[in-house]
């Protein structure tokens, strides 16, 4: 494996778990970096004290590298920050905020650091502001999203054009195939969330994995746009969303209605029906819940061999 | 090249131009067709009589098989298939209506069906209707669109889950890389809209092929999806809808505010101001007016170098 996301991460393989909140502790991030590809705890939804244990309870359970996920907007971030930067954890990745206000400080405490953009003009700021490589997620992806609604397919070449550090692509991937198609647009490695968010040793409720292997063809939407930009299934606290609408909500309303804590039940608590349940386009091709290790292990393999084969079936060498 | 595209349209290389209204006229058809891929004349724009004389000429221009691409929810549609089954058209794309109620006639006339899909219950309708290929079109493409939002990147492995005949992969695809991306995907083949719509050889005002060279990453959005969903660029046009959606515009006045021939009037006329600039996301990626037959080589040339190189790369053989 020649990718030069794999020397820049230690790691073997170039696939990267996506950072998630209510799916992502110690037991997944351990599970993906024991399997050769880069396993990271999803900050966003853990008070400092919790995300100290789980960077400890990570640390016992791999000796190989693994990362946190910060999103740069949230309000424990100086708590978050000193942990991180304490506990040594070798990688970080950073998003939904500028890049410049904290890459050079984590730099500084010898970390690798990532961060995740949606368009050009902040792939271009995060490159200036000194990061090692950026994760580039399009419309497709699950969760918080770019206002823009690039598809990945769009903005990985479209990147490439005009940043020079490794890109790792996100958004609509989880399968070897699909990886085999975001390395031929010139990404040098893959993140994936939904697929792993549907594994065994993902933290999200068992009721929420049984759902995202339920999930077909256009059963998820991007809306609350005013707010942020958040893809989620379509099931009945989404259609109460779509309600709203319909009868003329603003910024307000829409901010009340979310209220606090609807991911947690969708997601962590299994609450199928009130609950949030953040996920990518990609839901409707996972068919099962499977060990991490078997997903990261089915991805490379299957992505060497669509390349492999496609290349025979289009060049004659 | 063992496309079964190639060999089911008789054709050198399984790129297929997208049939655009005010931009694929007898002259773009001819010259992708004689460059070795499939031609086609967009007729959605065009009265019968009109069409008539651009079949005809498409004819004489080209001794390769070239197509008609027919929105079955045109009001002169009765003509239009009397005209192409009259000028024995050899392929016909069907697109934006119910496959099951034309396909059989023009099976009938002994001409190859296509139809355009953009999530897995059309294409399976599309299938059982007895159709020779598919088309799914993504989220990213220009003009209209499905209302699944289901990206390219998503829906060809979906897809390709669902249904036994040929997929060619469109929306988002401007690029050897991306082609080489959507094969890896299980695509049989590419359809190029925007790519072409900015050629030489498009019937689309100049005013038009140097706006889509022009714009940029996240200048174009998918609105009006309460008519029919439209990706277009965000011109001063589109801020008058997006000015009527905050003003709380319902259906009725969002179709008063399109009126009629806005389209003709911004590709086809060169009014970026009022007219409808219909494009796809990766005009961000175009960047010159091409002649076709030079889009057709230099895409082909590179997806076999992109893969070639992407095998060699992750394989070691």
């Amino acid at each position: 494996m020649r990718s030069i996301i794999c020397e820049l991460l230690n790691i073997k393989y170039p696939i990267v778990q996506g950072g998630m909140i209510w799916c992502s502790g110690w037991e997944l991030a351990a599970a993906v970096s024991n399997a050769g590809g880069l396993g990271v705890i999803g900050s966003g939804s853990m008070y400092p004290d919790i995300l100290r244990s789980e960077i400890q309870k990570c640390k016992a359970a791999t000796d190989k590298p693994f990362a946190v996920n910060v999103p740069l907007l949230y309000p424990d971030l100086e708590a978050h920050i000193a942990i991180i930067i304490e506990e040594k954890v070798p990688i970080v990745i950073t998003s939904a905020g500028n890049p410049a206000t904290y890459t050079a400080r984590f730099k500084e405490a010898g970390l690798t650091v990532i961060h995740v953009v949606a368009n050009v003009k902040f792939a271009q700021k995060a490159e200036s502001a000194g990061v090692d490589a950026i994760v580039a997620e399009g419309f497709e992806a699950g969760g918080h999203n770019g206002r823009e609604e690039t598809t990945t397919l769009c903005l990985i070449p479209l990147i490439k054009q005009h940043v020079q550090i490794p890109i790792i692509a996100a958004g609509g991937i989880g399968s070897g195939a699909a990886m085999a198609a975001v390395l031929c647009l010139g990404a040098d490695g893959v993140q994936m969330g939904s697929r792993f968010a549907a594994t065994h040793e993902s933290s999200a409720h068992l009721n929420f994995k049984e759902e995202i292997v339920r999930a077909g063809d256009g059963e998820t939407a991007l809306t609350l746009k005013e707010i942020t930009p958040v893809r989620l299934l379509k099931n009945a606290f989404y259609q109460q969303v779509q309600l709203a609408y319909e009868n003329g909500a603003d910024k307000n309303q829409l901010t009340a209605l979310l209220g606090r804590g609807r991911a947690k039940k969708g997601m962590f608590e299994g609450d199928l029906i009130e609950g949030e349940l953040e996920i990518g386009q990609v839901s409707a091709q996972i068919n099962g819940i499977m060990r991490a290790r078997d997903v990261v292990e089915e991805t490379m393999a299957e992505c060497l061999m669509v390349l492999q084969k496609t290349n025979r079936a289009y060049n004659f060498d």
